[in-house]
């Protein structure tokens, strides 16, 4: 084991650059290695970027995170962002705070999740940043392109339009219960524990709709990724797009109904609504703009209206949607 | 005096938010505000993106950096970067890791000193993310622009070029000297303490070298910031032009000299080999291509040479100039 404080930080830059960039490709021109990456945009594209940081202790708990998983997920939720904008992602810098008492082979794990998630989709790591902090902590930029016409905004939404989201939600928050509270696999069954504690370890940036809508022509009108949890981003959407919002809590795509060892039993439609960490799409389009797009990708689980944000409860009574997806103030 | 864990997440980022991006201008279409700003970049350009990372404890100290003076410095580490492309920084985006302990006013500050660093330059702030860490930490992406047959790499120096240094050296790690050791102002006369001092808490990106290349049609051959001690930069352009270089020591802009209050009085040649955080730009190119420009922009230091990276000493003895940088894995 070579601890980074021996490597020294040049020797480290360049084991780990070769983890995370072993090719140079359109549009990259020049990757690590010098003061600053340099690439090439294309010509009647704009250029989209997002940064997110992510910290031990508040955005994950390496006593259940692998470091290959900390990788995969600080690169995740910065691509998931590139999604939300319709957008697809080109190239990402790696800010890399950790503490010197780190093993390099623990560092190159790191990378190497980092690297998976990013050639998964796409992108090339071309640059950042490695130094000593006090816990481990990654912050992520990630630029991407679209063409012009096809940007969508969280402001774009009318009422009348549908509101939908991709895949299914809950399921992160559960798994995320299920490591805390150190539920053991076999009362829920592995596969079932498997899944859920996937789903919130090493999610997937929906970058598959935003090309199956770029192939169709399919443009929605107001697009976010859910990471806070849907309630607080339906609230995003109408604050933005100066509207209200009918959801309807029947149509939730649902987790499967678990006793994640939680004090208070949580219910699927709660986990759905507040859970967050789902990193699913939720946008909004006329109603038939998506016939014929393949109904596995997102279900409607609502309506765009003139104003007030509720939710029809599956008894058929209707009452104010209220945020309660999580602050960033609060550690996890 | 509010708190950040009373503000809220969204509260605090509208606030920080009319601080960092009063206006929105060309390239940005749009800012701080949606899952990724969107920006423009300019047909016949390149583009180039860096990332540095600010630590509390690593990069600076409280105990005698105001917040603003936080703020700024890590924009400008990151703006010299970019002028170390012979680009011109166009955006940023700021990831914020704060202690829940601190105030809001207090990260106003730091939001006034990264916004004052942006404007100076021709930057706006375009989003990012702000969030809980145990001591307050940056990380700064900033993306620029260069006509692309203008970039300039590390690289690119060859046998007979000249080396070139601007404005001078040694001065910013005696600033930072003065202050770990509390030298009383009096004891040097305040206006040196101050320039000293100004130079390690507000360094200016050389930005002005890049604009004033090309206005005259110049570009240099190879080109680095200094940002851990000339010694190491020249070491970074020979490993990568595959050459070596000598090392003038009676040619190299000294700083005053003072005593810093360090147990072994360091010399002004050593602060300006090994100081570092300087952030003047390292250069080279062939002997006559700067004639005609302003000499008080920089300072011709030594050679590049076949191989072999020397110091001739003031005495006429040359030797091998030793690195001697600081390593970011050993704390401030």
């Amino acid at each position: 084991m070579s601890l980074v404080t021996e490597t020294g930080e040049f020797n480290l830059i360049h084991r780990l650059a070769s983890i995370s960039s072993p090719y140079t490709k359109s549009p990259v021109i020049a990757g690590i290695g010098d003061d600053a990456a340099v690439f090439r945009t294309s010509p009647g594209m704009i250029q989209v970027a997002t940064t997110d940081a992510f910290i031990e202790g508040y955005h994950f708990d390496l006593s259940f995170y692998q470091m290959d998983q900390v990788g995969y997920k600080a690169m995740v939720v910065n691509l998931s962002d590139i999604a939300a904008m319709n957008a697809l992602p080109m190239l990402a810098t790696v800010a890399l705070g950790v503490p010197a008492s780190y093993s390099i082979e623990s560092l190159e794990d790191l990378y190497r999740g980092l690297a998976k998630a990013a050639s998964e989709n796409g992108v090339q790591i071309v640059g950042g940043d490695t130094t000593s902090s006090p816990v481990l902590m990654l912050s992520i930029t990630v630029i991407g392109e679209v063409i012009e016409s096809n940007i969508v905004y969280r402001g774009g939404a009318r009422p009348g339009d549908s509101l939908f989201v991709s895949g299914s939600l809950g399921e992160a928050a559960m798994g995320l219960d299920l490591l805390r509270n150190e539920v053991d696999p076999s009362l829920l069954g592995n596969a079932v524990w498997e899944n859920l504690v996937r789903r919130h370890l090493t999610p997937v940036p929906r970058l598959d709709l935003v090309r199956a809508w770029a192939r169709e022509g399919i443009r929605p009108s107001a697009l976010i990724d859910i990471s806070d949890g849907l309630t607080s981003e339906v609230h995003h959407i109408c604050s933005a797009s100066d509207c209200g919002a009918i959801l309807w809590e029947s149509s939730l795509p649902l987790p499967v109904e678990v006793h994640t060892g939680t004090k208070e039993p949580r219910s699927p439609t709660d986990y759905a609504l507040n859970g967050g960490d789902d990193y699913e799409l939720l946008f909004t389009a006329m109603p038939d703009l998506l016939e014929g797009m393949s109904s596995d990708l997102f279900t409607e689980i609502g309506l765009i209206t003139e104003k007030d944000v509720l939710i029809q409860r599956t008894d058929g009574t209707c009452e104010p949607l209220v945020a309660g997806g999580h602050d960033h103030f609060r550690p996890v």
